[in-house]
């Protein structure tokens, strides 16, 4: 593997978003507006902050248009949201937001179990938040998940994958996010795929989305930046989940994506040691333990203390090699 | 990264040595017995089956002669024992094992802290080790600890890893392997430190020994494979930690890196799914959550059930498209 060379990447936060959403409890409006103000300040291209789906569906992101508003949004960072569909386009312009996240699925069987529509109804309704976006002059990310497989179908064709994002690519979006919905990526697939979009598509930012279902998130990372990929989605901590594994970790952890790449030579351009420190925020707002290990383990050159009876080992060990013995 | 190409690699068993020496309570013999059994069908190229150090020292594995005495001993595959000096290598030999595997530091503080030993001093003591090996014909293997850093002293120059090396490879063992102690390694450096010892000592066996510590574990064993390792440690259930880092984990997941690299195109020779049955089986004798996570989500094409509901949330969406509106 080769050295990042000081490669700039663009690391994105979604732990507010696709994190927080799945948690049981409501966090407070003041505390995720708190912590997005400190995520503001470590250096991430984009924050998603919350989702304008129906308060009634998603219950945790009630709040949308009052952290969007309370929040400092400090120049540079691009503060995006979830947007299903035309209501929500109209409460996310309200409130100023910088870019539209869409969602579909890539799987007939995953998009109606997830959103109950079919993938054509799906697209027609996006194309509805496209033309609003593009008439307000928002850009629009698409999120297509189950891109590396479907829990339900199993393998996604590429064929497939690349057909919905010729549609979306017809209608003027600015970028793709390449979601690993269930952790079914693994390495040399990630190669292959993203060597095939980002050739076909030299105009279209992609941005890769994993999951660390199965361990191969870190990988599936490298693997994403040696083809290419410049942009990452990532949770603090690793929050997030996936309904289909009971039990297994989700989101790809910031901290230990972004300490990795740090390692390699990339140039992520965050704040690693306001990372970790964030990551025990968001476990104190969230309540439980959080899958990352950066948290636990500190930096790779963290260090740690000898035994306590370090001196009188080494004295030992000093004597027997003089010839001398020393007793206890 | 690059498709396997049905590349042979070789997997070698740690739990039952590294792992279980680990463990708060004694794992009956009858049961490692069995779980050694039922390993040696499973395709491993070598199994670590116990250690001949004082039974005072660590009691987990007072057992180790009942264990190799009764265990099954599968042709092809070579049984391994830890030996930490003449008498746990004239122990090892009584009851025929197939290698010794043989242990210090690369780092000073740590193998002082470890062993109670300068370096020099472990490096006499294998010296008589090795020459009691080669009078009985048996091959002997180092590892190496702390090759990619240290948790006190921090980075381990290359130089001081290539000395150590030379004087082994003077004395004819048979191979080394590079651990990663604590999980300081990463990618980049894998891929420097694996190139840089597979050329200088052609002749030499070089395995592969990574912990999970910081969430690398995976991709530093993409790493050592991308640049010409071949033989790789790994432990069931990723049991066996370390000491430096509390509540961090340690050895990567059998069942984790094999699913990977056969997703990958590697050949393996295991076979995956009694690899997750035998971590159950690990689960079950150390009786605490194991931190792989093959055995919660599955191999990537597990097929989870669509929703109860599937089949009306389908016929709705159909009934809509057809512009027909089904009530509740």
């Amino acid at each position: 593997m080769k050295n990042g060379n000081n490669t700039r990447l663009f690391i994105n936060e979604v732990a507010t978003r696709d994190g927080f959403q799945m948690e049981s409890h409501f966090i407070p409006t003041d505390d995720k507006v708190a912590l997005i103000d400190t995520l503001s300040g470590l250096g991430y291209a984009k924050i998603e902050v919350t989702s304008f789906t129906s308060p009634k569906a998603i219950p945790a992101l009630r709040d949308g248009e009052e952290v969007m508003g309370r929040i400092a949004r400090r120049p540079g960072v691009v503060y995006t949201a979830l947007v299903p569909n035309v209501r929500g386009a109209e409460r996310a312009l309200d409130v100023k937001i910088d870019e539209f996240n869409i969602v579909m699925s890539t799987s007939e069987t995953h998009n109606l179990s997830n959103l109950r529509m079919t993938r054509e109804q799906s697209f027609s309704q996006l194309a509805g938040v496209i033309e609003l976006a593009q008439r307000a002059t928002v850009p629009v990310n698409v999120s297509l998940s189950c891109v590396f497989g479907c829990p339900m179908e199993g393998e996604v064709p590429l064929e497939t994958v690349l057909g919905w994002i010729d549609r979306f690519a017809e209608r003027g979006v600015a970028g793709i996010t390449l979601c690993d919905t269930t952790g079914m990526a693994y390495p040399t697939q990630v190669d292959v795929l993203c060597k095939a979009v980002m050739e076909r598509y030299p105009e279209l930012d992609f941005t890769a989305h994993f999951h660390n279902t199965r361990a191969m998130g870190l990988v599936n990372s490298v693997a994403a930046v040696e083809a290419g990929v410049r942009r990452f989605d990532m949770s603090l901590g690793g929050i997030g989940g996936c309904p289909y594994a009971p039990g297994a970790t989700g989101n790809v952890a910031t901290e230990d994506v972004v300490h990795m790449l740090q390692c390699m030579g990339y140039d992520t351009g965050m704040d690693l040691d306001g990372l970790i420190h964030a990551a025990g925020e968001v476990g104190r707002l969230v309540q439980h333990e959080l899958s990352s290990q950066l948290p636990r383990a500190g930096h790779r050159l963290t260090r740690h203390q000898p035994p306590a009876d370090f001196a009188e080992i080494a004295e030992r060990a000093a004597a027997r090699s003089e010839g001398k013995e020393v007793r206890a």
